[in-house]
């Protein structure tokens, strides 16, 4: 993939806007599997000052010989750097029979188990991870192909609720900066890393994103086609926050926190679905579709019929001018 | 690419909701290359009751002999519809040599400039065009990847001023339907048309993207990438509009038409952004790119540089808690 050097002079670690709105003298965790990645976000942060990080290492179980040589590599990088370090080990096979889940699930599951773990010992419950503008890319583009219906990717920060409600905040600085420039980085540096890290267990569909699909839409286009994906995402990151502000703004819920329909008829077409799509996710109907959407927003019109039925039980029913969930269970 | 047909008892002119929104007493030009997909268009139109139709052909010039033979196929079945036909001739390539226009570029604004006067005999600016769902899926892609920082694709219905200030209205029923289904429906009634008509000439880039990167998609992803893409392009139009009405919403503009600084800053960051972007633009700063209106979004506070030059002259400057445009032509 070719990669466009924005300022060959600039420093990379200047070009991490995070680095200067987060505190440096804070505890981070920092997830490192050891591969070129998450080497290089634990470099940058040292080098950009941050003392109190605590390395996180998470062995699956994946790798035979290979994950205990990773582990041995982390350990003593950490050594190095004078910070502190926790490996831990799963079985990630085993939690996916167990489960149910495909690897990609039960892996991260594993990990932000580890990381809850470590963030009891350590006080801190805050996660730095390697994440960057191809995987990002990656996720954008996955994402629009199973039908997200918009450019999602990953958050810089992202809040998370872990199983037994436990809390992580995961952040996600390198997400502007290519693998590429990463890499490129480690080499000027001599510092090393672990080929393959056991912590990015690449899904055969990701890497046919990356190696053949991306490539393509470079040369078709003459342009970095991840990068394209990366912008359209911030954009539309920016673009869901302003339509959350609209949906507070139309004010359509009455104190009973119903829809109220005379209000909800005074807003322009494309607001009504953002407030009807807001109210059926606050109620737990998880991501309704286009269709879903098209046959609430029929209840607006009196002469239709008075309710639709909702995916998981229960229903939306109009009645004397208000929308509301009626028969699900926990509502 | 992989066709899945929604409803297949379902006939194609009921899955076209245009239909029963418009007019079909009105008069409409409808433009016609003599290819599968306006061929499709025409019939769809003829058995929905639109009986006042006008067949627009344009002659791009490109094609030599076979340019007549697809203007003499249009006109006869124009005549067995009971139709009026206009057939037009002009010379693209002479256009892109004088105007220093792409194929493409010349090509739409000769179908514009031919439609005007098209429009000008039977007075009725309103055209239908044939646009489908793969053409809207290499739209959204080659947008995307050219830098449009979302899914931005051909609108259903789109107002138009040509050159010299003459006005058309465009309409897409058919955006939503694959070309494989209008040729399957063509088929079915034992329709004829013309392959390659001299309307579409596809350029190397949307070959490429039809040809090997939606195939590719759908491989790897085991789904319809181009409907994923005209699906996210249509949410992507009703963000716009949220985006549009929380822009008036903000109300940021002074009676003097400035934005007003203090009640700019109690809004969102993101908010902020698209109510400078919107300032922006109606002062004729076109697109503005995220580094502009980051450095614009910099003028909110009170200690930074107090003005930043605009792309095309002029500057955007803070003044006494206000931002205005100056020094710029036309303002």
């Amino acid at each position: 993939m070719r990669v466009r050097v924005k300022d060959p002079g600039m420093d990379l670690k200047d070009r991490i806007p995070w680095f200067r709105e987060v505190s440096r003298r804070k505890r981070w965790l920092v997830g490192v599997s050891g591969g070129a990645d998450s080497v290089a976000l634990l470099h940058l942060m040292v080098e950009a000052g941050f003392r109190d990080g605590v390395v996180c290492h998470l062995d699956h179980g994946l790798r035979g010989r290979a994950s205990a040589e990773d582990a041995k590599f982390v350990r003593r990088m950490a050594m190095g750097l004078g910070l502190e370090c926790e490996v831990g080990r799963v079985d990630v096979a085993a939690r996916m029979v167990a489960r149910q889940e495909s690897m990609e699930t039960a892996a991260r599951h594993a990990r932000h188990r580890f990381f809850v773990e470590c963030g009891k010992k350590h006080r801190c419950y805050r996660v730095v991870l390697a994440h960057h503008a191809d995987d990002q890319a990656e996720t954008v583009l996955w994402n629009l192909l199973r039908g997200s219906h918009g450019l999602k990717g990953m958050s810089l920060v992202q809040p998370l609720v872990v199983e037994n409600g436990e809390k992580l905040e995961i952040h996600r600085p390198l997400l502007d900066l290519r693998h590429d420039e990463l890499v490129g980085w480690l080499k000027d540096r001599r510092c090393r890393w672990r080929e393959d890290g056991s912590n990015r267990q690449p899904v055969a569909i990701r890497n046919r994103l990356r190696n053949e699909v991306f490539p393509l839409l470079d040369e078709i286009s003459g342009r970095d086609a991840a990068m394209a994906l990366v912008r359209g995402a911030a954009d539309h990151d920016e673009m869901r926050e302003v339509e959350a502000w609209a949906v507070g703004q139309a004010n359509a819920l009455d104190p009973q926190g119903r829809l109220h329909l005379p209000v909800l008829r005074e807003l322009p077409p494309a607001l009504q679905r953002a407030v009807v799509a807001w109210f059926l996710q606050r109620s737990g109907v998880l991501g309704p579709d286009r269709c879903l959407l098209g046959r609430a927003l029929e209840l607006l019109d009196p002469e239709a019929s008075p309710a639709v039925n909702l995916p998981g039980g229960g229903w939306l029913r109009r009645r004397s001018g208000r929308l509301s969930i009626e028969g699900r269970s926990g509502t």
